[in-house]
């Protein structure tokens, strides 16, 4: 890239399964300067792109809770950045924003559509723990899970986003929490770094072939008193076996199932378990529920300044290596947020 | 029976898969006496027994909400008879009680343990459409699918006891109800006697093979605009077809999941919709939420005296006719409440 040039990725094709990095294409194009701005629009240089499994939702045409990504079209994505010109009052160049501006190294947009944050907290960590996964999380142990002290909190994919943030603010109020995470590196982040009280490796159960026989043996050593609250984020297999371990009354916060996101996902076998154990569950996209936001984030935001709540990121360098970074993030190649640098 | 025996039928081994007629024993015992009560305690002659999926679980040792039937006891069943001696103070003989009595032609309980009901309503009613049945389909409709006028809602096993009351209230309620039932028979009662808009036939889309396409693509055309809630009876392929008709922030009453109680049931493949509809879904047992019950009661015995809520009952004849009602019960035989008479 030349400073007048910059470049985005659009979704060249939507993925039959697994994604590809030909359903993507990089294009360049010339940079848009002050004097092509609208009244009140704002032209961002992002820093960082966020990297998210609902992104692969959006790449598909089935119906879901939120349009398809468009072809030939800038891939949806969050971003944090710097402004670098600005028609609109409230944003001069030089402040730090978070915004949607999608797989690209800049962006127009109008300024009631980017949020300014200061800079108490490093910039990444707007897209991750004090940003949407974050949120997620708040919103799923305190809204849906309502988590107590004592009560036996699981979360899937525990090392991500979501999921430690979710374990981290489990523990804070007191419950037992156990993560289920892929691999010995994973869960030893969960455990020595994120305070979980255990963490199941679904990859040696896995190994040993008969996954949900050996997994549900392994959570249920890991929950003697059973699950009160699960936070689900992968679906299929791992649901299955923490479905078996189900408490009378247990919750459930379904938040994601990137199981199935790449493939048609192993079918549920122990869905009777929501009867017999008088489950309920709730789905939730937390884009649904703006009004806990301010709340949730400035709790975040708390936690995070006061070293109670910790954060780890992978980060692939340059916006050319997005496409693998999300293919390997949906494959659970990283530990803790997946974030692409752009400059 | 003479005058003075009464049979019985105990649990005699649990069921392998299906329930069989080897599972059950009739037996003969002495018939009690007035003299042999005890304090407080009543004799009561069963005039009709209930027979419930619930009982399945019951037969097997699987962890759920209650504790299994004990071998060579009495099978757990709801009864309607009449008092025929008593050392209770608030019943005399020829009282009509309702009570938990099992599969026998009489018993002896505390009076705390039985509810005298009036004549009004014929006796076998309060075992169905004023009874446990019909308190379910209530407590569904009213608490947790809280079914407003416009909405469309679903059900399974639509021509059953609790079937058949949950459609007719959501119509009261003015829903747009659609019924899902086995055969042509049962479809023509839930739309022509009972009111449902449209009765969804799983045995016809069964005939066609691919049963869950079929099955989707019957219920797809008869809620044009989707499901806006869902009181689940049988789960499997079922509710599978259902769930793929989801619309966003669908509920779910999830009451009772009859396919899987003789055998595994056949995994879920939709569970992604849970997900992506936002869907909640509780599932329950009446018996947790006594506190409705006087009110339901009183609600249900309104409507059938007023003719705005019908009931049909399938009647078997005789105690030891009562294994193989069951066994056709649990396979769907029935049309409506399943009841056997005793006397």
């Amino acid at each position: 890239m030349t400073s007048t040039t910059y470049q985005r990725i659009v979704l060249a094709a939507r993925p039959k399964g697994k994604v590809e990095p030909a359903n993507f294409r990089l294009e360049t194009l010339a940079q848009p300067t002050l004097a092509s701005l609208k009244n009140d629009e704002v032209l961002v240089q992002n820093q960082y792109l966020s990297l998210d499994p609902y992104m692969r939702g959006r790449m598909s045409t089935a119906k879901s809770y939120a349009d398809p990504q468009a072809l030939d079209k800038t891939m949806i994505g969050a971003t944090a950045g710097t402004v670098l010109a600005s028609k609109h009052a409230e944003f001069k160049v030089g402040d730090d924003v978070v915004g949607m501006l999608g797989w690209a190294e800049m962006g127009v947009v109008h300024g009631r559509e980017l949020r300014r944050v200061d800079a108490k907290i490093p910039l990444s960590a707007y897209l991750g723990v004090v940003g949407m996964p974050g949120v997620t999380a708040w919103y799923g142990v305190n809204k849906i899970l309502q988590a107590k002290a004592g009560q036996t909190l699981v979360v899937s994919a525990a090392s991500g986003a979501v999921g430690s943030v979710v374990g981290q603010l489990a523990k804070l109020k007191g419950c037992h929490v156990v993560g289920i995470a892929g691999g010995e590196k994973k869960c030893r982040y969960v455990t020595e770094q994120l305070g979980f009280d255990a963490c199941v490796d679904y990859q040696q159960a896995q190994a040993k072939k008969e996954l949900l026989i050996n997994l549900q043996a392994s959570l249920q050593a890991a929950t003697p008193d059973g699950i009160d609250l699960l936070f689900e984020n992968v679906g299929s297999t791992i649901l299955d076996a923490s479905l078996a371990c189900l408490n009378p009354h247990a919750k459930i916060a379904l938040c994601g199932m990137i199981a199935g996101y790449n493939s048609v996902a192993t079918p549920l076998q122990n869905s009777s378990k929501l009867l017999t154990m008088r489950a309920s569950l709730q789905g939730f996209i937390v884009t649904e529920h703006m009004e806990i936001w301010p709340l949730a984030l400035q709790e975040l935001a708390g936690l995070v300044a006061s070293g109670k709540l910790n954060y780890h990121e992978t980060i692939a360098q340059g916006l050319a290596a997005a496409p693998e970074a999300f293919i390997g993030l949906l494959g659970g190649q990283n530990l803790g947020k997946q974030l692409v640098k752009l400059c």
